[in-house]
């Protein structure tokens, strides 16, 4: 790979460094002591190495915080957020001003209990849960290999850092990183694991007796081993870490709450009471003679002027942006501001037109599949991940593999790794530059839930495309068959969920989907083929409004309205015609999206759920939530439990999820 | 460790075995075909492995499928379920019979599509979402190990295997595993990896390229790497694997599909379609008599011959049981039919009067602690799981840690991995004779999720035990504050969920989860001291209805009714003073859990909820599912979204959830 011009940085001496790590640690403890509780034995134990990485080699701007060539970095031990925060307040972000350390874990402080997404304070994701960070620090180097491939080292060419604890590591999802990264060989993803051998419980000998560092060899890893409070190794093994073709973990030999005499190297260094001798007998020891919140002159000039070479490689950045071809620099803004290549949503009508006109009963994952390869051709910045369910999803297409030796690929094989699949294509979105799809079995979104809820706390533009939806997956069983995962996303806050019923609501979700940005998309499909319902080709997004009445009831005012969503609305419309065939007027409402549906006005919901009339939902899934749209009196049909193997006609008929029954369950109640 | 006498089995001939092998394979083929689909890529890959463990080595028994001293043996890589069922049927398990497998993925057929936890018909768990099964194994292990610990050699010392399959193996779960089995030393504990060098996508070099072996070495296991068709080697691995002191991979090299000479070796071996012809390749090729569905006479024999040994091995752990202490037998048949000893409802009973006799306001999560606590002394088979918060949620308590070293702890220190964690609870349910508590922060409950869904599915009394349930953790912020996950948790079947209001409700929480055998139990508590409102001490179970009245309203007939639950109903309770202040009959009633609620009869229902009353629900957490409870169009102070970081009580004040809210929305409404 071409290594572009650059800076290289000098930076202050190890004497002042040593001093400026000292600055990490007092506003850490003193920011701790405000809040009265908080978790010093991250920013104490990693001082050195954080502030030889910001001083020496990070490669960053705190007057343009959003630099989409910046290095990026994850404190994936979130619960460390003083180290963040003092690096950020120190280095000169804005936003972390030091009123905002002051207040610490107080309401509407940058400074959260656990850093909070927010890219122009500098937090370039959320942590906490643990794993997560290095995933998201996996899908950053991805998506930076990705745009590095399609722009070149002159506009991409940046290093991702994370900080890690034992935690991360011991979360099957670091270790599934650990794998895929080492796979990938993403050299420019680098680790720093605080080997302080003390977790929450205690020694990290209850829990665990592998030796980390041959962990990270056997995965392909480029380790070394240093004393984590050695700056003058804690340089050198950075500099080998970038020169390196694999990614890099530096284990770093620390001691928690290095400092504090009363807690260093103990099980209370991690987050055990601070008291204010603490503070006394850690100046004592490093001779600190900063008041409370107070950094020496010297050492804060120290620190702001680590952004200095920062700042000049941004220069160069702007130079060789305003140089390259206006082709490639309007395509750089539009996809770093996530905007739609012209022709997308056109792309999206015409399938939708044709699949309309052309009404052939094959509707299933594969269409979503069809959809994307359409898409795929329009919008180069897709990056499609995938957890070894090529050809069940379909969604691979055109696609090449992205892989060690290939960065233009645009399909990645996570193996049987969901949780890391979705909380990389979260980094890969809070990257920018690339948008992300995550692609499995609805039944298996249990194992990546946790970066589902991620990228809805963070408002990240993740989309999660789902297949194998209910019953109707037939003989492969209960495992297999989601019943109550649809309501358990329903529930998810800022989350976004469509079941589709046919390929017409197939294009409108995928146009939804490319649309929103505010958070992430759960597009879920059935495995099986199911016949076209929506013979409109209109234009208009009429999944956008979260429902909407597909088939108005005839002869009459309406009486009964069955509401149903996905593949269950062939199964209402089956039914209106026998409720129809007996005089009772009956409408049919596709709901494929609550939530877009519950923004609705009063009035519009009011229109498509029907006055007075008697309410029937059919889903193959539990009721739980229904209640919201059916009353406390409507009819369901439904599951009451798990599914069971066997074919799937003869399961819907077993769990009688007929359209007799939905003919039932409305005369009950007329 | 002593070893028990045991009777050697010697077994057929590594020639009869090698047809035996065929047998499975023919076997699982023709069902395959019979059905339409299905993984043939297991058992025509594994089947040398299994035939030489099932004949050679398997303590086992068709005669008694639940023999509490068996080995166990689990499909991980359930989606070679034929595999199983072949060796269940071939070897004389009843429930398994010919036509139960020709019915192979057929409703009603106990060959499920994936294997279903159906102990006697020798199935010891359910598999298919990858990882699980393993994870359930080193439950099992540490089940055997903790009743070794505690009844001898004499009435439980025997082994557990699991075959495996490349995507176990990615899967976080798996890497969990792997970790804590060889921290922990589980000697009895043997892995057959089906190393064929294929997943579902094609070769594994699409997604991983560490050496797995090395991987299982550095986390301490004993590896043997064998071609897994050579069934010497198989048979002198497991020997092997048997001597040593800890836990075993067999790295099995196959052939995926071997004998299709159109699939073998393929990504097509692993699930790609079946045609007749394949099955008359395979015949040809394996010089195979036997029809469809026909098992030649002297295959069949050799194949029910190898219970013999199992039988033998029964027969003299029988003699050793009757040969044991009065006392040790019958506490040996009490925890293994999970019989609870006499005395554990007085001391629930007990710490329940003095709570609500002394009325301290310090009910949290300590408080379940505490209960825990007292019930550790009579209930010595209950073993807790923490994923390294054992500080934060005070259920260690007297217990020593089980180790490597020490088998009688009760108390397994998981470190970060909750998601083996729920599985291994799982696997210990399963395996009979320990009661396993899982204990971590509701907001990591996403992490173990997977594993939830398999205790609700198999109907597994495994006990789930959250913390930090809301926003009232307060500044460690929204990752660690659940809205969501109380909702997503009610939505799973057969998952009783209870979120206790105060000391007495938490007792009656763990009378219910001691009592409930049919299925798992989450019981959730908060983080924050709360004040005591129960200051009945009726021996009455009233949570055991689900909800109840537990204030009714006051100067009249009942106008208003607020419904809540947990941290929340002091809430309520301050909302009805409000109310009943302002003339307004108004009634609390406290709702710890809505499925026995809903379970209760409609008369209850209707006189707890109070007819023609306005209702209103206060819950830290979203609204989703409560418009079960409160209708269309009742109120609801509650979450709408995500928390935040900042003290609880300024928390509860932002997001809106006071008794002046809950008043206002009842006032709205009358």
């Amino acid at each position: 790979m071409n290594v572009s011009p650059k800076i290289t940085p000098v930076g202050p001496s190890p004497l002042a460094l040593a001093e400026m790590a000292h600055a990490i640690r007092f506003l850490s403890i003193d920011a701790i002591l405000a809040a009265g509780e908080g978790h010093q034995g991250v920013p104490l134990g990693m001082a050195e190495i954080a502030t030889t990485l910001y001083a020496r080699h990070l490669k960053f701007d705190p007057a343009d915080p959003t630099w989409p060539d910046r290095d990026r970095v994850v404190l994936s031990n979130g619960h460390g957020s003083m180290l963040l925060y003092s690096l950020l307040h120190l280095s000169g972000y804005r936003h972390i001003s030091l009123d905002a350390v002051k207040r610490f874990r107080e309401l509407g402080s940058p400074c959260a209990g656990h850093p909070e997404y927010d890219p122009p304070a500098g937090i370039e994701t959320t942590t906490g849960p643990l794993g997560q960070g290095i995933a998201n620090a996996l899908g950053m180097a991805i998506a930076e290999a990705a745009l590095n491939a399609r722009f070149g080292d002159g506009l991409i060419d940046h290093c991702t850092w994370a900080f890690v604890g034992d935690g991360c590591l011991q979360e099957g999802l670091g270790q599934e990183v650990i794998q895929l990264a080492g796979h990938l060989r993403l050299n420019k993803l680098t680790f720093f694991w605080d080997d302080n051998a003390i977790t929450d419980d205690g020694s990290t000998e209850l829990s665990i007796s592998e030796n980390v560092a041959e962990r990270f060899r056997v995965a392909g890893w480029h380790v070394q081993e240093i004393d984590g409070h050695d700056i003058a190794a804690i340089d050198a093994a950075i500099a080998a870490a970038k020169a390196d073709s694999r990614p890099s973990m530096i284990a770093c030999k620390t001691v928690i709450a290095h400092g504090v005499p009363r807690l260093e190297g103990q099980r209370g260094g991690h987050s055990g009471k601070l008291i204010a001798q603490d503070r006394a007998d850690m100046a004592a020891r490093f001779d600190w003679v900063g008041e409370i919140f107070d950094i020496p002159e010297a050492i804060a000039t120290a620190w702001r002027e680590t952004a200095a070479h920062g700042a000049k490689e941004r220069a160069a950045w702007s130079q060789r942006l305003g140089l390259a071809s206006d082709a490639a620099r309007d395509e750089f803004a539009r996809v770093h501001t996530r905007s739609l290549k012209d022709g997308w949503r056109e792309t999206i009508h015409a399938f939708k037109e044709r699949a309309a006109r052309e009404g052939r009963a094959e509707f299933s994952i594969a269409t979503s599949g069809e959809i994307a390869a359409r898409l795929y051709d329009v919008l180069p910045e897709v990056v499609t991940a995938c957890a070894d369910l090529e050809a069940p999803t379909n969604h691979k297409r055109q696609l090449a593999a992205f892989t060690a030796r290939d960065r233009a690929g645009r399909y990645l094989h996570c193996g049987v790794r969901e949780h890391a699949m979705g909380s990389l294509a979260n980094g890969i979105a809070a990257h920018g530059g690339v948008i992300p799809l995550a692609v499995t079995y609805l039944p298996f979104s249990d194992y990546e839930r946790p970066a589902m809820r991620m990228a809805a706390l963070m408002g990240l533009p993740t989309i999660f495309i789902f297949s194998h939806d209910s019953i109707g997956i037939g003989k492969n069983g209960p495992t297999h068959q989601p019943v109550e995962i649809i309501a358990s996303l329903r529930a998810m806050p800022n989350m976004l969920v469509l079941r589709p019923c046919d390929a017409v609501e197939a294009a409108e979700a995928w146009e939804i989907a490319l649309e929103h940005r505010t958070g992430p998309i759960s597009l879920v499909f059935a495995r099986q083929s199911l016949p076209q319902l929506r013979r409109d080709g209109c234009r208009e997004n009429r999944s956008a409004r979260g429902a909407y009445v597909l088939a108005e009831a005839e002869g009459g005012a309406r009486r009964v309205t069955l509401l149903s969503t996905g593949s269950e609305v062939q199964i209402a419309l089956a039914g209106r015609d026998i409720l129809q065939g007996e005089g009772i007027p009956t409408a049919v409402v596709s709901m494929p999206c609550w939530s877009l549906f519950e923004a609705q006005d009063r009035a519009y919901r009011k229109a498509v759920l029907g006055e007075g009339c008697v309410r029937v939902a059919v889903e193959a899934a539990v009721k739980f939530g229904w209640e919201r749209w059916i009353g406390e009196e409507g009819g369901f049909v439904g599951m009451s439990g798990f599914g069971a193997s066997g074919p799937a006609d003869e399961l819907y008929r077993h769990f009688g999820i007929t359209a007799e029954a939905v003919a039932a369950q409305a005369r009950e109640r007329l």
